[in-house]
């Protein structure tokens, strides 16, 4: 039986992971979670899961659930809960689905703590990738990715030796503008933005799908989790996103992992991993599907994509920069704050105007992201 | 340093896998060769390579080349000379890419000696398979598949459980007559028909690939290679040949291998596995390629991959009575003596008229190949 600590559990990757959890319960029992400010969701978790560690974001929260549960459950808040919950003594497995640089200080306390880490938290290793990894290889703990790409890249290497890899190829649906040019993208609304072709998925991931943000994010992630120079990784476009990524091996081989939108396998697999075990998911049809579209990536018509690339090869703090960039932009952007085309601009002034500070230590990491809020917030 | 012995080193295959050794020096050293009639090829490669042991078809031809090379190089003919090819005491690896059931006997001589097979004759799995894995378990020797199919699906298994193994997932080209109706067929060439879309193969393969019955003996080759239950086997047309093949998991996964039409990656595979090494070959560009496109399989259309799957899982005799009518059909046809559409009639015949010997041994396998090629050549 393995122990499951889930940050973030109200959310997409949260609740798919529950489903998981819910179909293998002689495998996994949710010993703690943490969640936001979804208490309604919470109430429904904790009741027919029972897990012994509950966190929440605020204080009025924790105290509102532990009037309503018995005191056999832990009910914590705040930065306090979240390490809690991540290091909680019954769970072997963090699944860090929590969005926004909070996921950060639980999962290095959980890789302290000798947990095998499944990483759905793309600030962890975007913003302090060369710590959390340091870490990891330091105390022997497992990082395994979530991300349907990262999974998949994850999956083609198994039994192959990481010398050998020629390049790492990770897919792009695209998102939801991916047929439009930049003139049309002046006037895109937010309605426009949210309507993702292919995965179902939360706001601010949908927004970074459509400016390609998500995938310059997943390849600063990559670098991290396979150890690749940014040389190595390249990006493809490929509007079903059947072929979730692919490795090029030295020999010219190609190794691709295919599959259905379905999170739960790439969630499933980091918890069963190495083994494989059943799902109920509806399966791949190749034939029915018909054709697969694979084009060149166009790096002048999705600027972001470029702008990570920029950030990750110079590093240091420049990753947390964009990152914190990017979230206030694509909040102002759903707030109807600014148009489409803002949130690259925002980004770029951020990027440009900051000092980088280079093997930045965890205090500094989150000093940058806090102060680029700030100076973005205020563009 | 790997020394190889190569059975049929100037087919096609054959002189792939000396392109390989060519360009591994430093890795490979070609021990031992046998050949078929092709005197002027065998010179340069015995020029070039310096065998040690050196195996012709007939007797007249072993005489002409002992009179022209050095006593150092033993040259032997005929089936005695497979043998001592095959299970040469300096190689590690047997090549095994010699057209027809004579590939039998030195597999299993080679298997007996310990000798790691990289496999490309079909016969040798087609007719023999129970036979031919059954001694390599006992021997606990390797079988390396060297056809871009099955080396696909064992480069896909890497790393992975047979146990958790959904499907095989057998992709096909269509072969030269992909997009003709059955009408369409009655009146084809042997031109047309030799005239393959992607791969640039022999004679015999190539008509192989336009009746799909290359297909079909592949399923039986990967039901035996790896284990399966012909309802586990899949195939899937695939006109662009760009991925290999897949395998499908229980979790819903499936992971593909994908590459050019270089056979020489699936060769260098065999030779270097484990590990891969560099090669010149062209690499893959998905995003030039743009579209590939997948059909279901048609076992109406394609009668020859029927009668495969059925041979297949009645055993016993009938894959060897498959396989010889399919070659005697097939010459028939490429000598202009039946039409495209007869080669199926005449495998259809031989089957259907065909009492089935289960479990059977080495000689009555090679002795009811010789009964179906004297039936059928009266056909």
């Amino acid at each position: 039986m393995k122990g499951i600590s889930l940050l973030g559990a109200t959310g997409s990757i949260g609740t798919q992971t529950l489903d998981c959890i819910r179909s293998n319960p002689d495998r996994f029992k949710l010993q703690a979670i943490a969640v936001g400010r979804n208490l309604d969701l919470t109430r429904k978790i904790i009741q027919e899961f029972q897990p012994s560690v509950v966190s929440v974001q605020c204080k009025e929260d924790q105290e509102k659930l532990r009037a309503e549960f018995s005191s056999h459950i832990k009910i914590y808040y705040g930065e306090e809960g979240l390490i809690e919950v991540a290091t909680y003594k019954e769970s072997q497995v963090l699944v860090n689905a929590i969005l926004g640089s909070v996921g950060l200080l639980p999962t290095l306390k959980a890789i302290e703590a000798g947990k095998t880490i499944a990483i759905a938290n793309k600030e962890t290793l975007v913003t302090a990738g060369h710590i959390v990894m340091a870490k990891a290889k330091e105390k022997n703990v497992a990082i395994l990715p979530v991300d349907s790409e990262h999974s998949a890249i994850f999956q083609c290497l198994n039994g192959e030796s990481d010398k050998e890899i020629e390049r790492l190829i990770i897919t792009a649906s695209g998102g939801s503008f991916r047929d439009k040019s930049r003139a049309e993208l002046e006037n895109v609304t937010v309605e426009d933005a949210l309507n993702h072709p292919n995965w179902s998925m939360g706001a601010k991931i949908t927004i970074d799908s459509a400016t390609m943000m998500n995938k310059g994010l997943e390849v600063i992630e990559a670098h991290w989790l396979f150890n690749q120079p940014y040389e190595k990784i390249d990006c493809l476009l490929h509007r079903e996103s059947t072929i979730h990524s692919m490795v090029e091996f030295k020999d010219g081989s190609i190794i691709a992992q295919l599959g259905t939108a379905d999170m739960r396998i790439p969630i499933q697999y980091a918890l069963t991993y190495p083994e494989r075990i059943p799902t109920k998911s509806e399966r791949l049809d190749l034939a029915t599907i018909g054709k697969l579209h694979f084009e060149k990536m166009d790096f002048d018509r999705f600027r972001c994509l470029q702008f990570a690339y920029e950030a990750g090869k110079i590093g240091g703090t420049l990753p947390v920069v964009l990152n914190a960039a990017n979230e206030v932009a694509v909040h102002a952007f759903l707030a109807g704050e600014i148009s489409f085309l803002q949130i690259e601009d925002w980004i770029e002034k951020a990027l440009t105007s900051h000092q980088v500070i280079a093997n930045p230590d965890l205090q500094t990491i989150l000093q940058v992201d806090k102060e680029t809020r700030e100076v973005v917030s205020r563009y």
